[in-house]
């Protein structure tokens, strides 16, 4: 693509835009304010778009042609499916592609001298590599334990944490609001070993307690650290989110146990895995058990398939500038997680009936970026008179996930931002027309 | 390799076996007794050498080479590991191999319209196939639901039939010797919604009960039915084994609930797959609501890989004949157990120390063969004075699993008898020369 034919698109985008916007009278006084946004937009476009020709065709085709009509159909933005990543992996064609031979992977076992003993090598290895190229944990001196899916590894953290013979289960908190899942997780099995105890910000009990803390914070991206700090406390910190893409990595995390998935870090939710590095070693063979009890391990196909991606990823932050331009995986997810943020803080304002959060900016360690935390979720409040948001937005065929879920009011609602780009894009339109 | 190299061969191993038994001058009295059992082994042999000159690489190398020395390391027994099926995947070559793209399998959903809507359509198809062509199972009228192994559907089970506010926890019993995972699979998380309550034959409580059918069973391979037989009770027939290679498939099983695992089937443990076929919709519903708290879903990539595998089973029994006698999956495995059953029976003939059950005839209706059960697993009973044949085994350097693992005495253990043909070879080797 020439730089007149990319000019002919942008002209074309900000004709629609000044039609979109026309049809919104009532909004002229905060048209300087969308404007701001807009600015802001076209900035991270452009910038996206001068890198390098192949390059463009990682951002939404919004860039490249005007956004669908939006056809009134349901927009579902109630799960973090991360399918938004699915054209970055479609670029790289068969640089991931796997190859498992029937005869492969047969044995229960990986490495019987490991303690997590159905953990591949090759996994691991790619977990420790990339964690030291991005600089965002602390791999030495730990132990890994593969999980399906970080659920699963928590399940296991709880497992491994809670002493066999107490006589009362063992608290869990976490600062609201919280990942939905929490509760449901520690409950649905009625454990004597643990118990859901809410909100961190409101356990006053002088006992033994587990603290969650999720940094960045699902569903609301802020930077958490303990809030309850006792000394009978246990911390376990959830990192899914502690990636470049997302938040600006300002240190290698260098907690006791620590939980990533790799859903959300390189969008393949369908493989479900999920890796803990933990310090201590009986707390890892403790993971290790329950994971044996509950799943006796897990998919080594998946843990192949991660290892070739992980590595993949490696390289493409590792390779010289022209292929870091091309195919450098975080570049991709913190352009495209810029633009869309951008365009939801556009419709935001076109609209007022919303808010979201602000977040401070930081400079990025492994990137050099400095910016604003860019969350895998919006944290939407309802503003005005309405009570239920989640029931608002599904009256126009938005499905969110309302904040009673978190541990909040029901004004909140956690909305994802990974979908694929066309919903993500009529998700935008739709919001921007609702207003008062 | 030709018939009078094959005959060669065969000389050798008799020759072989003429030494072992010229150094247990004691036993001459049992000879006619092994020589019965030998006889088997070569009729075994024979019938499969005789087929094809491919279907003979199927055997044992110890039917192509005399067994290799015992070095006198530890065989280890205790877990079945199924990896006696390798050889045969790798002779299928890449007929079953895997290719997966990067881009593929991203999203957590596989088809939201479905119950279980983590379940891969081409598992489902696989799985509904094979059980028409083998006849071992009902599948019209029931639901699918994909588990992380049987084991993860085990617990899946248990949470979906036990009431969510009954006082007390639901006793869950099975007959013994049961298998030993189910007391620690079912107390590790000392749930509130049920408990361990052991041994089936000895429950007398008049409340709500599940009780587990496991056929043939693991540990002794006998065909079961249920035992409790009262008003309040649920079944869960576990049918792992119940595949031709082990068991002669006599009806097509049609019971509410039951649950069927990849890794014995085909022999794929590490890839994390089990199935369990549902009457009732709320069962199955619950059932995956289990698994969404548990692991939000189970691999794809296993599942993708699982229905390939399957096909090639299902296709290798409905070729021609010429087809059939080369790849049929399961008489490979039918060959391979009958004769493992014989070198087994052989071996325990020729020591005094052991014994192992007995089982009646019975003709498969898939395959036609008129044979006696040659279950995955060995239910061996130390005699004379031996109390704990877990520790006597142990001793020898045999790592088996011990009676009182599976509810009854320490005078039985359990051997896995689905080792590498190498190891097996050595475990009768050795067993063959241990005598009071």
């Amino acid at each position: 693509m020439t730089g007149q034919q990319n000019m002919l698109k942008m002209m074309s985008l900000k004709h629609l835009l000044v039609i979109s916007l026309a049809l919104n009278v009532g909004l002229i006084s905060r048209v300087m304010e969308v404007s701001r946004e807009e600015k802001h937009v076209k900035k991270v476009k452009d910038a996206a778009g001068s890198k390098t020709v192949s390059y463009s065709s990682f951002l939404p085709t919004s860039t490249a042609a005007p956004a669908a009509q939006d056809d009134g159909s349901i927009i579902n933005l109630d799960h973090g499916d991360p399918t938004m990543y699915e054209r970055y992996w479609q670029q790289m064609g068969d640089r991931t592609t796997v190859v498992i031979s029937g005869w492969q992977l047969i044995s229960y076992f990986s490495d019987v001298r490991n303690i997590c003993w159905f953990l591949e090598s090759a996994f691991a290895n790619a977990i420790v590599r990339l964690h030291k190229q991005v600089g965002n944990a602390v791999t030495e001196g730990r132990h890994i334990v593969v999980g399906t899916g970080s659920t699963q590894l928590y399940q296991a953290v709880l497992y491994a944490l809670c002493p066999e013979n107490a006589s009362e289960p063992m608290s869990v908190v976490s600062a609201a609001p919280f990942y939905s899942s929490y509760p449901l997780m520690t409950d649905f099995l009625k454990s004597g070993l643990y118990k859901w105890a809410g909100d961190a910000y409101k356990f006053s009990k002088d006992e033994p307690y587990i603290e969650l803390v999720t940094s960045p914070n699902n569903p609301d991206g802020a930077s958490r650290v303990a809030v309850v700090n006792r000394k009978q406390g246990i911390l376990v910190h959830d990192l899914a989110y502690y990636w470049p893409q997302y938040t600006p990595i300002s240190f290698p995390a260098d907690h006791d146990i620590m939980l990533f998935t790799f859903s959300k870090s390189t969008g393949h939710a369908g493989t479900r895995l999920g890796w803990a590095l933990v310090k201590d070693e009986e707390v890892a063979k403790r993971m290790t058990k329950y994971i044996e009890l509950n799943t006796i391990g897990v998919s080594k196909d998946s843990q192949i398939r991660a290892a070739k991606i992980l590595n993949h990823v490696a390289d493409s932050i590792e390779h010289g500038p022209e292929s870091k331009r091309s195919n450098n995986f975080f570049e991709f997810g913190y352009n495209l997680m810029a633009l869309r943020w951008a365009q939801l803080r556009a419709a935001v304002h076109r609209s007022d009936l919303f808010s979201l959060p602000s977040f401070p900016s930081g400079t990025c360690r492994f990137s050099g970026h400095h910016f604003k935390p860019q969350p895998a979720f919006a944290w939407l409040k309802c503003e005005r008179d309405i009570e239920d948001c989640e029931s608002f937005l599904r009256c126009h065929k938005i499905l969110t996930r309302g904040g009673k879920h978190f541990g909040v009011g029901p004004e909140y609602v956690r909305i994802s931002m990974m979908a694929r780009d066309e919903i993500f894009d009529r998700f935008t339109d739709r919001l921007s027309m609702i207003n008062s």
